[in-house]
């Protein structure tokens, strides 16, 4: 993408009423766009994280026999009404509208109701379990405050899965395959060394449920660690009973802030009962299906993974989700720089190299400080000093050093670095 | 894919509270659910239909230099009542909702307003026009009946382009290369030939604005077409004013019943000077930007092309939107006939040809009829008699003759006619 064809620009200062760093950063480099408290749009740059990240996580999810759908906003208040979440006493994040004649829609902020529903159509024999059913969908909670970003909004994109068992056993099989997938998913992003399995509070159906923390020091969330044995448990279940289950040792923990990063929990016939979800199994009786929900926050992982890997400079994103590996800049208006970098640009795309070509009539300090605020992984620039040095010069957003590479080895330059 | 994990059912019948034909068929095929009326989830083959269908419009979108985002579900009152398009009284299809202390939100059922009004981050000088941005977005009505099925819900998936420019002339060149992209895309879906530029009333800004109607007994527009000048005039404009300016004649025009499958909109600077969009011009001359919006339906569209394309046995996809190229079937449980089709299956997949492979144990008279109720592009039928035939059995869901090909030879066969 040619940076002259891209209608964001950079910002200086993140707007008066925008207190989070994420949100701050992500609308200085010309990511986001602030709608109002909690609520962003993506622009160009900031889609292209989303779907970047949305794919990591569906590749992991395909790999666990996940099917992806599409479940709608609007929410008929009867499905909720059966399993007593309607009413906003019990559920106080609701966005409610009137429809016509008397009559109410809601605006789905969680998908266990039309989702279990749904399944009833689907599910009658044993022969049908396991089913594995999971979307990417903009969720919408009324919070009535709304300051952490991208971390806590009342509109958020979110892959959510449910998963539909025979019993506890066949349940407890896919919960652990999750458990994998989701450490996958974080070693991908590259938070996998500081994210922790973390044991919170459970339900009827099963002792603790279970968060994925990350640790740091933006988290909301306060979290007890056990670093040797890579395991955390929340304040709520901290209690001796529960160590002595865990195998804990409480002197060994270390308290910790956190970002909850991804959620599984299993509800059993929680929604299955009043919903009418059941089976015929082997021997003819009729059972209740046995359910589980799996979440991991896609806007918040984008929030969160520019806050933690920023520096003062700006946004530094890990090249998996980079919405352009490289940042190419021409500096200087003469026919050899134009041409040079213009060639680069070819040779990168055919590559497979994706790149955003800063051809913009703009200073250099501009340019170099556009490419460090929007963080792109590498830094590739052209000018006339490059040309009389051999070539062009290739910078990591990490590193300080510049290297000088002839024009002909520039892509193998890049992809040997990328596999490194 | 293997039907086996697949957790969708085909249904003989369709719910009895539908009443439109493209939703009957896509429910009783399992590509969507219906939540309630006007509103229907996407089940994993609809979701692909979406996905297809999406893709092809984003090419042509981003052909014509269309910078794809993603703007919020929720939107702000203020910047609505500055075009006075909140009251209900003026747009009688928002679903509003309480925040929180007395203030509201709205739900988009349109972005005309926050375009605009993030583009005066953006835009300044004549230097940053045009601009052409798009999304993919789900759109919120409240309509108080929705009986259509999908060609007209409370809830839908709609690709909205909007164009910025410096003034009429810069925009009216983007308006007919927009036209161009529209004739594209019915092209590459199929309807192309029965798909219309459509005269509608244009507003302040322009005489006319400009719809596609796609002719179809199940529309509920009308509209007049002159057939050989490959125009067509809706009800409204239908005055002989508005004839003399088209050059067409009363006496050449045939009416028909249409279904609209996009409108592109001259709106000027209706929304651009309430909401502040100015720029400045060469001789530093404060300007207001001109804009335009331009929409396809996309679900719409699936709806559409559902219907459209039917049979008396079901769906007829066209082979760029199916959600799989082939619906592979093995008949019979013999080890030989399994083999055979596990086979099939990944030379398909190895050549990049999407297969729904159905291994489930079935009578093949269900095969057969879930094959035609899917209405996959090719099948591929291998059982005892196919094998001793010489190989697998080939057929088009468009005809009714089967031809036998050998094994070694199937993706070679599918390929030719795919590009028949």
């Amino acid at each position: 993408m040619r940076r002259s064809q891209l209608f964001i620009k950079t910002r200086r200062e993140a707007p008066a009423d925008e207190e989070a760093k994420n949100a701050q950063l992500l609308i200085r480099a010309g990511f986001v766009h602030k709608e109002m408290a909690g609520v962003y749009s993506y622009l160009p740059l900031g889609l292209r994280v989303i779907d970047n990240i949305k794919q990591i996580v569906r590749e992991e999810m395909d790999a666990i026999g996940g099917e992806e759908m599409l479940l709608s906003t609007l929410q008929h208040p009867q499905i909720w009404q059966s399993t007593d979440r309607w009413d906003d006493a019990k559920v106080d994040v609701w966005f409610k509208s009137a429809l016509g004649e008397g009559s109410e829609v809601g605006f789905g902020w969680s998908h266990e109701e039309p989702m279990t529903r749904l399944m009833t159509q689907f599910v009658s024999s044993y022969k049908d379990l396991p089913i594995y059913a999971y979307q990417f969908q903009t969720k919408l909670r009324r919070e009535l405050r709304s300051k952490s970003g991208l971390l806590r909004g009342r509109e958020f994109i979110m892959k959510d899965l449910y998963s539909f068992s025979r019993d506890r056993e066949q349940h407890d099989e896919f919960y652990a395959t999750v458990e994998r997938a989701y450490h996958r998913v974080y070693d991908r992003l590259g938070i996998g060394g500081i994210t922790y399995k973390t044991f919170a509070s459970g339900g009827p159906f099963a002792k603790f449920s279970h968060e994925f923390q990350t640790i740091s020091d933006i988290g909301e969330d306060i979290v007890f660690l056990d670093q040797g044995k890579k395991l955390a448990i929340n304040q709520e279940v901290l209690t001796d009973e529960a160590l002595s289950d865990l195998g804990l040792d409480r002197q060994s923990l270390v308290e910790k802030k956190a970002v909850e990063v991804g959620n599984i929990f299993t509800f059993g016939s929680r929604y299955s009962e009043p919903l009418g979800l059941f089976y015929t199994d082997e021997k003819g009786v009729q059972q209740p299906v046995f359910a589980g929900s799996y979440g991991i926050g896609v806007s918040r992982l984008m929030g969160l993974l520019a806050e933690l890997f920023a520096d003062e400079r700006g946004l530094v994103w890990p090249s998996v989700i980079a919405p352009y590996k490289v940042y190419l800049a021409s500096l200087g208006d003469e026919a050899e720089v134009k041409a040079a970098a213009d060639e680069a640009y070819e040779q990168l795309q055919a590559a497979g190299l994706s790149t955003l070509y800063d051809d913009r009539d703009e200073r250099p300090g501009q340019k170099f400080a556009d490419a460090d605020l929007m963080g792109l992984p590498y830094r590739v620039v052209v000018s006339q000093n490059s040309l009389q040095a051999g070539g062009l010069e290739l910078k990591k957003r990490t590193q300080t050093d510049t290297r000088t590479v002839p024009q002909d080895q520039l892509v193998q330059a890049l992809k040997n670095s990328l596999q490194e």
